[in-house]
């Protein structure tokens, strides 16, 4: 009995030990003169250097969502900056001004590679950060902007996309990816339609990326988000199956890229 | 000190009780009048029903390979049954044999669904085994065999095509498919072009099934298989990482959809 007590005791200890407590604070930042806000978020229970993942936002730039999505890595155990790439109080209220501030960097991707690299950089230099492992994950407009990243020849051990857009003007910079590319793809998204699912698979192929690709039944664009409600006639809608099973998909994946000495 | 001896000596008390204690044996049943010959294998050390997985062979015919991923399932808790598709004793030694064997069954599409679902009956039979909890899984012929096994409307939680011929002269039948889909699919494999996987996901599209379906870059066909070498320009290889990456891709589906009262 008293045996029992005592393991009880030290597995409660343990519990207790393993209990993340999510610490996220806003940084100021810049690439060139543009003042940007970004927003980190890590386990201060934990001790120790590990994996940093970078977050970029959706068209309607750096807001709850990417945010939440900062938290829920730093429950994993990995540091997350969820990177601004608009500006700091850039952040459109209506579809329209979010396609019209998200054309900017889709027309100039050296902007967006810019922005992308000065956030990782904000990430790269955070003390819990081990340097050698970092990955990049975006939603939407920021899952354009991880791949385009990952084009740039960034130092990542892997890229994800959820849901994003997968043309780039440069398909040749392809080359250049360094990262291990994972994208998670809803196959009904009628705006990243089958040819440019082919065209990517294509342009990764050529440039011999390691990559994997995942269809999900039924799913939209956005079908990570719940705000995005669920009339998958919109072309965009939440999609909870989707939703979790690429987020396992992404943990997948981290645990293989972020081994040491792989 | 005491207590960190007596919480170590109930570790290892744990650590050797969850050690697999993996049985096989042959198996002899039988399909309409043929005599079918397959192999059980399950973890002896666990107590209680638990899901049962049907494992289909290459166009080899039932052999070491499915045998050792039996026993790889058997490992992870499952109770498996490596089917015997072709008969006792029918084991194609040459490529062209296989071929020929293969035809038989791609061409009878209605014996290859009598064949899956009579190695189906043997699993859901086995007292270990939760009849509510059955997935198939297929290698090559093997994909093709459970996915039309799904097509015949059986009871399946789950499906997973390892590098499968997708194609079916009834896609139509896709309405029938109560399980769940996976398909693993090397991005460059010959045997089962762009037009194919278009084909098939149109098939699964139409009829509302709730499929995933991951392309592997750099994989051919056979990816899971190290007997297939590794000259890609042969059309079949061993891919290690896809190899490994489907394997976990498959153990996360089992995990999603074994969960009890899902």
């Amino acid at each position: 009995m008293l045996r029992l007590v005592m393991v009880a005791a030290a597995l409660v200890w343990w519990a207790v030990s393993a209990e993340a407590a999510v610490r996220t604070k806003v940084v100021e930042y810049k690439q060139g003169d543009t003042v940007l806000e970004g927003y980190l978020a890590w386990d201060d229970a934990r001790i120790g250097k590990r994996p940093g993942v970078l977050v970029v936002h959706e068209w309607t730039g750096l807001g709850p969502y990417a945010k939440k999505r900062a938290e829920m890595l730093a429950k994993l155990g990995y540091v997350a900056f969820a990177a601004d790439i608009y500006g700091k109080g850039v952040r459109p209220a209506t579809p329209a001004e979010a396609a019209k501030v998200a054309a900017i960097y889709k027309d100039d991707r050296s902007l967006m590679r810019a922005r992308a690299r000065a956030g990782l950089e904000v990430l790269k230099g955070q003390n819990q950060v081990d340097p050698k492992r970092l990955a990049a994950i975006g939603y939407c407009f920021g899952g354009t902007t991880v791949l385009e990243l990952a084009r740039d020849g960034a130092d990542l051990r892997g890229v994800a996309s959820f849901h994003g857009g997968l043309a780039t003007p440069t398909p040749g910079d392809a080359v250049n990816i360094k990262a291990r590319v994972l994208a998670l793809h809803g196959a009904d998204d009628p705006f990243v339609k089958a040819d440019e699912v082919a065209a990517f698979q294509q342009e990764l192929r050529a440039a011999k990326v390691d990559w994997q690709f995942i269809s999900y039944a039924n799913a939209v664009h956005s079908f990570t988000n719940p705000d995005a409600g669920n009339d998958n006639s919109k072309g965009a809608a939440y999609n909870e199956k989707a939703d979790k099973r690429s987020w396992e998909a992404m943990k997948l994946f981290f645990s293989e890229i972020f081994k040491q000495g792989r």
